[in-house]
This record gives C-alpha cells, structure tokens and sequence, in this order.
C-alpha cells in the first residue's frame, strides 16, 4: 500500500444521537496532470486532469493513453517519468510525463472531450460507437477464451481479498485482471473507477501482460468508458459487481465483448458474448 | 420517470452454472454537449461533453455552469434550450444551449479542465483548494442551519423512497435536497454521481429554491468535485451514503461547510461543521 493512499483525520463519530470524538482514515484524492511529447516536439501537451488516488501514476498515465488509442504496445513509449515542482522542500509529483515513440498516434483531435460529435448525426450515443471504431480496438471477436461459471462467481471474493486500501478507507474503486482459471494477475485500487481501470491496463502493458486471454472484474458499475478502457486494452471478458448503462452494453455488443454485470451472491446478468462463459 | 432513461435488453441470467434467458432494464447513458453564448457572441462555444441519463437536461447544463461560477443566480440566464440535428426523422436532443445574460461572469480560462494549476505549487491538492477560492463560494460559514441527528439518520430511507429508476436498474446515482425538518424538496437521479448533483442544484436556481437553510444527501461518496458543486450551490450541510475521499473533507473544513459520510443504519462520521448536526 502507497502511504501516500491513506489519510488520517479526526472526526466526530455519531451513533444514533450520541456523539463521540474518532479518527478516520480517508483514501486520499488529488490532481493528477498527464502530459505528453511526441518525436520533435520542443514541448509537453498537456491531455488531462484527473482526481486521483496517488500511487501508480505512470501505470494511470499509460493505461489513459492505451484507452484513447494513442498507445498500443509498450514500443509505442520511449519513457514515463513522474514530475512536479518544487512546494518548499518537497517535489510534489503530480504530473506524469510521457515521451512518446515514433510508432505512436498522437491525435490532439481524437483526444478532446468533444469527440463524441462526428458530422453524421451530431452527438449521441450512436456516435460514440462510432467514435470507438474509428479508434480501431483491437479484435476480442475472434478470442476464444473461456471461463467456467463457477470460476466467475469466485473473483468478487478474490478482488475483495486483495484489496488493501478499501478495508481501511471503504472508498476506493479496484479493477483486477484474473486468467480464465480465476488466479489473480493484479489488482489496482482508486478513488475514481476509470482511474483504476488505467491503472490495471497501464500496468498490464507496461509490463508487457497479455490480456486478450484474461479476464478484469471491476468492484462497481460498468460504464462506456469502462468498458471503452478495457476494449482499447484488448480484453475480451468484463466483469462488474454493479449495474452497466445501455451505453456500456451495447459497446460490449457491438465488439462482441463478453460484458457481466451484477457478479455476486452466485449470481450474474451476461449482457454480452454469453459464448465465452460456460455454463451447465 | 423520463421514458428516455431506462432500455429494455434480452441478456442470460446466470445462477450457479444455470444459465437461462431473460430480459433487464437498464439505465440510459448518453452524451450531453453543454454550450454557451455570452451577449455579443456570434458563436456557441462548447464547453463540456459528459455522459448522463437523458431527462432534465436543463438543469444538468445550469448546475453545471453554476458549479464551475460562470453563473451564480437565475438572472444570470437568458434562455436554456435542448437541441440538437435531425438523425433521420428525429431530433436527437443531446446538446444544452444556455444563452447567459450580461450578469454572467464566462471566462474560457477558469472552465479549462486543468484550472487546478496555479502558478505558485503546480498541479496539487492545495492548488485546487486554492482554484475554489477564486471562484468566491457563497458563504456557507455564518449559515445558522441546524439539523438534528435524528432528522439526519432518516433521509437515507427517504431518498431510497423517491428513487423512480434505481428500483429497477440498480444503476442510478441520486441526490436529493431536504429541509431541516426531513422534508424532501426535489431528488435528481443519474448515471453519473456529478450529474444527479448538477440536476439537483440546476433545478433549485432555476426555480428559485433558496438551498442555503437546507442539506442535501447523495446516494454514493462524496468527491472533491462533489464538494465543490454543493459549495458552489450555497448549501451548508452536505452529507452522503458512502465515504468522502481526502481532498473533500478539507474542501468541506476550508469552508466551514458541514460533511457528514457513511450516513446509514443510524450512524454516520461527520468530517467538518459539526456544530450544525443537533447531538445528544
């Protein structure tokens, strides 16, 4: 666990109308500025901002610039390296700066916010499936990976298990990548659910992981973005203790991913590529 | 309930290796484009893209301008408007259109997404801190609200109550506005945490409900950004299911706004302004 992760502060702890002095120990949440150089570039582009958990900021780095289809392979980067200016006497590291390979795509246009839009019918849900082709994800349709239902049903319990910061803090999201025999490869925790998703998938490249035959769980819901991240990244089963929105589904559909939601007590919905689990 | 917000979709159930068909509901998700127009303007200029639940949008795009201080009351508003291009034969309405009035205060620079960045520390949690400040919060400090621990305890169930989409989807974040005395006055639900809260606050300055003498609950974990919107709303006391992340807690203290967190089963830890939660 990062020490940078955690927090203590004292608090005022109330049971029923009784009030007592605590302490608490909070999952910390700051900036993080991701910048990027392209060969020839005199300066770093500065992409974006996120609030983050501290810990991993080059794996996040790497994973956000792998989701956005800038990066696709650990040859794409020619370094990543953690930055900041001095506060007094300490380098306060929020900035991650990543210097990028001839073999990247570095599209300003494609990494606006605004890319949603395309010219064919403005913006709306159908032009952000557009949006994902044209970002060319990798093909998971032809993966012939399975998973047994009994193995899917386990990896809640084993993401928990490997959760170090939540136990303590009850407010970070995980995404944990697991083979199909339901071992666990890495788990990485966040205060924001897309920041752990980058996190995973940052680390799985950086250290050069095979995902297309893995499997990731995330702790809370699946989103289009979550499951954008995880279809960039090349993996074909998705998993989520929560609900996913119609927009997640139909991604997971449209790349025939195989998309679970509500993975507890035994239980799941498969929204998506039903044919990757096996069932009775 | 907005018929836009929830889609009905075939999917397999699975319980243990049993694997049957079935269908679901699921909570919409789609992206909204935010512009704006100063007097004078020629243009509209594209401010934020974010994925939410259909429904409300006015009120998303007007708490989302509030938050971010390009507004601060309802006549700082000329007009809101859905639109959007013709996708065949219908309107897709994925883009808000507010046309600010003169007493707006629009400055491109503080609406970057990386404003955290101050020139004196870089990109950190003190410069975020410090980011808010600019933007000259309502006062919440000399707000003489009170709200007995009772009172408190009881808005959980009453949020649950008024949820119209999560019943069926479990995929809904909420946010709800009460009077001291339990009363709940609006609840706004979304995929999106930030979003509810967005509908929430845009709905009260568009009708004009004074936010200052009440407590709004959120059904998740209070964020840094979360913080913020409430802040920027003028509400003092905000409280919410889940746990506050580092960077809220001393937003929340720097000014002087009540947070209480894991607000359920009867207790709940309150991290700042306690003075305003009636204890034994």
């Amino acid at each position: 666990m990062d020490p940078r992760s955690v927090f203590e502060v004292d608090i005022v702890k109330l049971d029923g109308a009784a009030a007592a002095p605590a302490e608490d120990i909070l999952v910390v949440e700051e900036p993080l500025e991701i910048q990027v150089r392209a060969p020839g570039d005199a300066e770093w582009t500065s992409l974006s901002v996120t609030m983050r958990t501290p810990g991993n900021d080059d794996e996040l780095a790497t994973g956000f610039l792998l989701g956005e289809s800038v990066i696709r392979s650990r040859q794409d980067i020619a370094s990543v390296e953690s930055w900041g200016p001095f506060s007094g006497e300490v380098r306060v590291r929020n900035v991650v700066r990543v210097a990028l390979a001839e073999s990247a795509r570095f599209d300003a246009r494609l990494l606006r916010r605004n890319f949603y839009t395309t010219s064919s019918c403005g913006i709306c849900g159908k032009a952000s499936l557009e949006a994902i082709d044209a970002m060319r994800p990798r093909a998971v349709a032809g993966t012939e990976l399975r998973v047994a239902a009994e193995t899917l049903h386990a990896l809640p319990a084993k993401l928990r298990e490997t959760q170090a910061v939540f136990g303590c803090t009850g407010g970070l999201h995980a995404a944990g990548l697991f083979t199909p025999a339901g071992e666990c490869v890495a788990v990485r925790e966040d205060v924001g659910r897309h920041n752990a998703m980058d996190k995973l998938t940052g680390h799985a490249l950086l250290a050069e992981i095979d995902v297309a035959d893995k499997a990731i769980l995330v702790s809370g819901r699946a989103s289009f973005e979550l499951v954008q991240k995880a279809l960039m990244a090349g993996v074909s089963v998705l998993a989520a203790v929560g609900a996913p929105s119609s927009l997640a589904v139909q991604l997971a559909r449209a790349f025939d991913m195989t998309l679970a939601g509500f993975l507890r007590d035994g239980r799941c919905n498969i929204y998506a590529g039903e044919r990757r689990i096996e069932a009775a």
